[in-house]
């Protein structure tokens, strides 16, 4: 990811959806994570869903972001631990479904949340809808690599898939990759326990075959196996939401028992805490090059409406990051560009049938 | 797992069955390793199957290991890529087949091998069977967490696993804990896409829902996600083959990935160069922490006999370190323990089924 987002393409001003009340934070994130992005880009237009006067409250600081926004009052909240069926059917007035209209009525461009994460996703597809031919919408978030960054999906929003769902996986990675990497062509993997093309269960293995023959906007390089993620093997990494998930969550464990095995190796003794003295600055870079809230943000792909969730924890920090990349994703034009390799590739199916028939 | 493995139960000398000629460093690491072994256990026999004159090349250093070691030649190996089906067929004369023989026909206690894994898988399912109840066996290995250690399993023995294979797999891994970390009722969690009992797919639910029924060897904890293995919420994680191995490999490659930043971060300025000659103890004991070689050894719980895999890269330190788990297992019965734990399960089964029909 480039650290300053930039948007190249849609011209109009950008107007994010916010979820205001969302997250273990609510608008003391929000609306700060608001104004850092503000800062950033001056031309964003914010529309705030949630309880007027707490926003209201906490925009007061910030002048200049107060100009660009626009609060929608509303006293009702999704709660971390609703149900998504209950979310769907007694969240009509809640801050995350009007944030979420708001993009489907074309009142703004994309909708970021801290909330409930099932919730979120339930939502966004009853309203937003999935993108033509996508069958299944995924999560997808970026990773700090030996590289740089990798594009890893789904992250949980489908515990089971089959062949096509990882097929449309890389598409849409590929495409988010492009447009978050700015690489011409990015590599595509799937996740599975060994290179070989025969390894691992069936629909892993159709996958493959069907992403070595089509065309589409990446370079599939093959299977690659856990270690490949934080090594940057590939820029997309492609599997299901329930492996993905765990991988996600061991790496977020393995660096937090690291950080805990360095202090407690740097505080062990007085020698080593003269070394962590002088290193201070080293230890800073090192925290930052594995700072979750940089790659905060997890991007729901193949919706018909660009949803970004940011983490539950997000400080502003973190949320700006969040609202930075649900920019990028609108001003690049990313779900026109999916449909368009979606159009394609169905194109090229229909031409090959016709081929083969004639 | 205690530093220093001791052997309670079997009073007669163990012996162990060394394939010296798998693994990338073969005898150099088989040899070396056993003499490490004999340091600390003067009392284990060793009986070696490879090159003779390799194996005696590589002994002729260690005076004291030839007194407890004897040398069975062959000159065929498995190969690192050879197809187990074809291991199976063919590999019948090789140094690791001759030494799981040896297990089965009673001259040895324990299989130890550094080759390749799915061949040692095959030929060890075919030559010692799984014990009896057990459907399918399963690799576990010891991972290091903020609590101490934790044992996974399966680590990719089964890419798919049905509900039976979870509990049997809880079982298993139970047994091996309460040896490994010497505790009365270690705690069992099933890794999942969230804590709540309602949350992933269906086999894991109802696996959970039949260890809260069933009085087995450990505590039933709950469902665990990715982020409980490194933080040592349970004694041991039971999971499918598929998510273990990259569970396994991205915590092993996002280890990689910090200790390259650390590595940049400690050389990127003179100050941080000096901090880190300061620190050089401190660096020492956290990579003592995280040592792969010390948690080297995943065993193939569920067989008739025991066999564990060490890693193909293993050095002396980290063979050495496998054939004191292979050790532990004997000395303890972990075999006979297992058995018994599914014996007395079968009988609770029986009774209950009795008390309903009567």
């Amino acid at each position: 990811m480039t650290n300053a987002l930039t948007y190249q393409n849609k011209t109009s001003p950008i107007t994010l959806a916010i979820d205001a009340m969302g997250g273990d934070h609510g608008v003391k994130a929000t609306v700060s994570g608001a104004a850092l992005c503000h800062k950033q880009h001056k031309d964003n237009k914010f529309l705030f869903f949630g309880d007027k006067e707490q926003i209201e409250n906490a925009m007061s600081r910030y002048g200049s972001l107060q100009s660009v926004s626009q609060i929608v009052h509303t006293d009702k909240v999704i709660a971390g631990d609703e149900k998504p069926s209950v979310a769907l059917r007694q969240g009509k007035e809640s801050s995350m479904r009007l944030a979420i209209d708001a993009v489907a009525e074309g009142r703004a461009d994309a909708v970021i949340s801290s909330g409930n994460t099932g919730a979120l996703m339930a939502m966004s597809k009853m309203v937003l809808k999935t993108l033509p031919e996508i069958r299944r919408p995924a999560i997808a978030s970026v990773f700090p690599t030996k590289k740089g960054e990798t594009v890893m999906l789904d992250l949980g929003a489908n515990s089971s898939c089959d062949s096509e769902n990882l097929v449309q996986f890389a598409i849409l990675g590929a495409v988010f990759a492009k447009i978050i990497k700015d690489q011409k062509r990015p590599t595509v993997g799937l996740l599975n326990v060994g290179s070989e093309d025969i390894k691992g269960p069936d629909h892993i293995r159709v996958a493959g075959e069907k992403l070595r023959m089509i065309e589409f906007p990446g370079i599939y390089y093959g299977n690659i196996e856990g270690n490949d993620i934080p090594r940057g093997t590939t820029d997309v990494v492609v599997t299901d939401g329930f492996t993905g998930n765990v991988a996600l969550k061991v790496a977020e464990g393995t660096s937090e028992l690291i950080a805990y095995f360095i202090r407690d190796a740097f505080t062990s003794s007085p020698l080593a805490a003269i070394g962590a003295l002088f290193a201070g600055g080293a230890f800073k870079k090192l925290k930052k090059r594995v700072d979750p809230r940089f790659y905060n943000g997890g991007m729901f792909l193949g919706l018909g409406g660009i949803c970004v969730k940011s983490h539950g924890s997000s400080d502003a920090y973190g949320f700006s990051r969040a609202l930075l990349v649900a920019g990028d994703l609108v001003s690049n034009n990313y779900n026109q560009k999916v449909a368009e390799e979606l159009e394609m590739l169905r194109e090229r199916e229909i031409m090959e049938s016709l081929g083969e028939s004639v």
